[in-house]
């Protein structure tokens, strides 16, 4: 969950101070997967000397967010910062804490000692740290942190002390520690015993590489090496050396050269557009300004190069813009953001909708036994906003699971299910790990991600990528719509052939095609509910209710103001009031009611009068004029109407504006709200 | 959701006194299903005169519990105590509000006019209440209440108002009156026009008739009169009138009896154990002592008589007993009603399990696409608790709905499908629409409930009886574990022929066996349980987290507080956490925490560091002797373990006696929490 970064130039001169901003900027970007602490390291003042201070590492952290690890950063008077460095090589990290609380002693990079030989940054979880951790003390290894990182350097050291032979390479030593660490991680290494070079690695966790150089690169597909064990170490190494030019195993010649090591492209696409992602247990290599990449073993069915993308994401796209916070940006584009996720799929002359991704696949699904949809948090959350649509228009049996609780279940899934896995950021590990069961069981797996390259986009047979842009603010608000119409667009392509259901589809087609303007519409009442967020925000719970097509409305809602406000809110099926919720309800506790005229309109009434019955003074999202509801309602608003299944996208809007102001009254930074990161790498 | 009752005595003089004690004694027995308000309709006192005043009818109602109206009965000094009336006809109502907020105004029985020419009590709630209502208006019937029900004896005056023959019977009117009715109800119907007679019927809502005579009955089984369009008015009761003596179409035949009329057997068993349960749109008859049933056609199928039956329930099932509160017996009535449910349907000896009201459909059932169970409430709990075991034991897919969220859908049910219908009280209207539902579309329906006779119970394919014994806690308790027990059987007995799956069985089995012990020894906790209680009383929030088998006791144990505290608790499943309710998280949420050593257990210790990393004190639910994890806890309560699939039979207790507590700290009426009801027989 945290956020990596690392930057290596290779005879491209900068002075200290230019580096310590490409590094800051770096994490800035990244900032949203984690704000617990931050840390540096760079090389220390006497990169050239001769005695035991040389190559000496320098490691900077600092409890809490980035800018308070910058302005650290300008306290060191022993580092010169004018100083220009031609080859450096530098790490950074922002954390978010699972193990150990948040501190500068927790905070990354984790050194081997107190001579930093070995520097590491991580970002995800060793589980069998403890073993690790109880074996190395044993070896008298001193450990200093409370975290399940600091295993990590601690064991390079461990067997860089044990070598056999003094030609070890870099790579091999991390090659040896990542065959004894279990869980997840994407690691970036940094070693006075090997100066001006890098090593990267990553399983489980994301890790790209930019590559920066004003010459053409060498090579756009660059071959693995594989280490198998009957190669003597440094053969390969030496081999290389023997080829001291433009080697086809290399992106880089020799020639000046950037590498941007990240979490996500984000923190890069401000430098380069070319990246390179690393699949699980590779291991990346740069030295001598040659990035290589290895493995321990080819395996049957591996593609055995990795290529060099170019990114088409634009820099403005991850800017703020005029807004106050990347939430309230991110809530503002939707107008824009579902027609990215509809451009190019939907036909309005036609009525056709096609789906690139699934096209190859559809016969397939179409004969299946069952959908099964899985996510967590929000993307769990577009699952059951459309659960009842996909019902409908695919005639089959839909179930919606979390994905740790489908885990934890050991849930009986067949060669004949098809299943669907919504992530954002693709990197969601319980998701991922739900995806590689399902794959593992014979069924037909499809992606709904946010992110091209993402692990989930990579390993599922096929995909939908919602197009949604990137976001930031750490609550899901346009991801969410964006994910609610990808899966709409499914059922409306599963139900093409079906003549009975050719006025329901033509009905939602019409509704996608001006859902735009109306979400316009609902945006416009920002005002509105920001008088309500001011009536609200002093207090501590917070029910919202609904049922039928918006009861994933509630639940989002209640999400969405728990994430960034801290106020203790739950979203509540309207038709289980009477079988528990409803004794909460007095004059004092805040209700949010969902009354849309749909199927359910007569029973949320009656959920209504129920409220009100026990002094409840609900707050009501209805439609635009219906006096019935209005007539009787504390405070109402009043949206634009859509067919029964679109509602939700609508309705869902008010709530993520009213936490939005709630969050701001009540004094808390939206983006990054307390506890929580972006993207869920870890288990 | 309200409380019916009403008694005839025919030929058994019974002082006015007496007469309002038996009333308020019924009302009391039902004061689970409805405590806002109470009344009671009975003859005025100037029964026998033969002016404008003749059979005059008294209304006394009061808002409150039954013991506000007895109260009441006390002060009306028109009315002679000591008078001893032969026969008379009293009906009495406990309510619950749905439509109209709780006011004497508002109780019952609800009157035509302010002669109260008509009166009636009604359970349930009339849709076209509205409709009928502008009707009447516009025909010039006054209106005095805010109720569904008032249109009952307003429709019932209007028609006796309009009709074409002096003769027309009581029994017409109300069959008229039905005709015209949406909804669900059961009715009591008295009438100045009909001294001395009682008219009832239901639809949806249950009714019972109690029979006490002296006298051996004439009948047992008595035949349904069909009152076809083409029957004169009043034919059929000259007919009767005909046949003074033992006629074989009634129960009593003219000699002294009593009739009691309610919702359920607990208002009626300690005066008589003989019922006659009325099937929807029954219309019951007393007339000069003698009972008949009439409908106005017969229906292919249906079974033309109706049986009076002897009631096996014993009058101390109801009793409190030595607890302060009925919830209370029934936390400690555990032990014994987890060995009720398994009586005669285990085998220790031999390991087998048959449950005699699924054995005759175990072979559909095996080879059926998929199951669905369904409730409401705790009832659904008892789904989700048990869904990973029906899973691995039928490895059939299993879907848990929510009853009502299942309707709004319109969920896909196919021929192939098995669906369970989970109700303690079996009347759950929502879970009992969703049964319709199903056999509607072919799928064969069993029913898991607490009531013989219930609605459920008779119109499911097969089912098991919980035997649990009556619940009156509004709050369920046994009734959980009990149903938790039951669907555990159907599992193992699924499983019976699966060779691969003896081992887990029989750990199982063995597990069941010592199951009420290991209950005894939670129990044994309370006293440390209820100082945790004192330390978290004066809470507003509490966040109960558990995964894998102790999601639904999260659920469930939150529910409890909900019902019974009015503090916001809720369930989080502990993989979730990350995704959003971290938030909420900090040095003063309460949270309680399941870690049990099962396969979650290393990632529960996960959630256990991210929220003590976050400043939270976690109470902690664990294993007895788990070093590991009292060392680093707050709090603890320390259970015997079990095997994983059944651990959640004992988890769930602590949070049963802590919401106890909690409810009576904060000075709460634990059996009557405000706005709940114990069967929800509306939607």
């Amino acid at each position: 969950m945290c956020g990596i970064f690392a930057y290596l130039n290779y005879r491209v001169p900068r002075t200290r101070k230019e580096i310590f901003e490409t590094l800051v900027k770096g994490l800035q970007r990244l900032e949203y997967r984690g704000y617990d602490s931050a840390g540096i390291a760079v090389d220390g003042p006497n990169k050239t000397t001769t005695d035991n201070s040389k190559n000496q590492i320098c490691l900077i952290k600092k409890k809490g967010k980035v800018k308070a690890l910058d302005e650290e950063l300008y306290k060191k008077d022993s580092l010169d910062l004018d100083a220009e460095l031609d080859t450096h090589f530098g790490l950074a990290h922002t954390r978010w804490a699972t193990h150990g609380e948040p501190s500068a002693l927790n905070s990354h990079p984790h050194r081997s000692d107190k001579d930093n030989e070995f520097v590491v940054i991580h970002n995800g979880i060793i589980t069998n740290y403890k073993e690790l951790k109880e074996y190395l003390i044993t070896k008298g290894y001193e450990f200093e942190s409370e975290t399940d990182t600091e295993v990590i350097p601690k064991l390079i050291k461990y067997v860089y002390d044990n070598r056999e032979n003094d030609a070890i390479t870099f790579s091999t030593l991390v090659e040896r520690v990542i065959q004894q660490l279990e869980g997840a991680f994407a690691l970036v290494f940094k070693s006075r015993h090997y100066p001006e070079e890098a090593v990267s690695t990553r399983r489980g966790s994301p890790l790209l590489i930019g590559v920066r150089s004003e010459h053409e690169l060498p090579a756009e597909h660059i071959p693995i090496q594989y280490n198998s064990a009957h190669f003597k170490e440094g053969i390969q190494e030496k081999n290389s050396h023997n080829r001291p030019d433009a080697s086809i195993n290399s992106v880089g010649d020799g020639r000046p050269v950037e590498y941007y090591f990240a979490s996500d492209a984000s923190a890069v696409i401000e430098h380069t557009n070319k990246v390179l992602y690393l699949e699980d247990d590779d291991v990346a290599v740069v030295s001598g300004g040659k990035l290589s990449i290895h493995r321990i073993n080819r395996q049957a069915g591996e593609d055995p190069v990795r290529a060099v993308q170019t990114l088409q994401m634009e820099m403005q796209q991850i800017m703020k813009g005029n807004y106050d916070a990347f939430m309230q940006k991110e809530i503002f584009e939707q107008p824009e953001s579902v027609v990215n996720t509809m451009r190019g799929r939907i036909c309005f002359d036609s009525n056709t909708v096609v789906l690139g991704g699934l096209k190859d696949h559809l016969k397939e699904i179409r004969r299946c036994r069952r959908l099964i949809v899985i996510g967590c948090g929000t993307s769990f959350h577009a699952a059951v906003a459309t659960r009842q649509l996909l019902e409908e228009l695919t005639e089959l049996p839909v179930m919606v699971e979390l994905a740790s609780d489908f885990l934890d279940r050991n849930t009986p899934v067949f060669r004949d299910d098809v299943c669907f896995f919504i992530s954002q950021s693709g990197e969601t590990a319980d998701t991922l790990m739900a995806l590689r069961y399902c794959k593992n069981r014979g069924a037909l797996t499809a992606g709904i991600t946010n992110t091209v390259g993402s692990s989930i986009c990579r390993e599922t047979d096929c995909g939908v990528h919602i197009n949604a842009g990137p976001e930031i603010g750490v609550a899901s608000t346009k991801a969410y719509t964006s994910q609610f119409v990808a899966l709409i667009m499914f059922g409306l392509m599963m139900s093409e052939d079906r003549l009975s259901l050719q006025t329901r589809r033509l009905e939602i087609i019409n509704g996608l095609k001006v859902l735009p303007e109306l979400i316009k519409k609902v945006l416009s009442l920002n005002d509105k509910i920001k008088d309500i967020a001011n009536e609200l925000y002093q207090q501590r719970s917070l029910l919202v209710m609904g049922r039928g097509y918006n009861y994933a409305t509630c639940l989002e809602g209640a999400l969405k103001i728990k994430e960034i406000t801290y106020m203790h809110s739950e979203g509540i099926l309207a038709g289980e009031l009477k079988h528990g919720p409803l004794a909460l309800i007095d004059k004092h506790m805040p209700v949010i009611m969902i009354i849309m005229r749909d199927a359910c309109y007569s029973k949320c009434q009656n959920a209504l009068q129920q409220v009100t019955a026990r002094s409840g003074r609900p707050i009501i999202i209805c439609c635009q004029d219906d006096s019935e509801i209005t007539m009787n309602a504390y405070q109402t608003i009043e949206l634009p109407q859509t067919v029964d299944c679109l509602q939700g996208i609508l309705s869902v809007i008010p709530l993520q504006l009213l936490s939005f102001h709630l969050a701001v009254l009540r004094g808390y930074d939206v983006d990054c709200p307390r506890n929580l990161a972006k993207s869920v790498t870890v288990e």
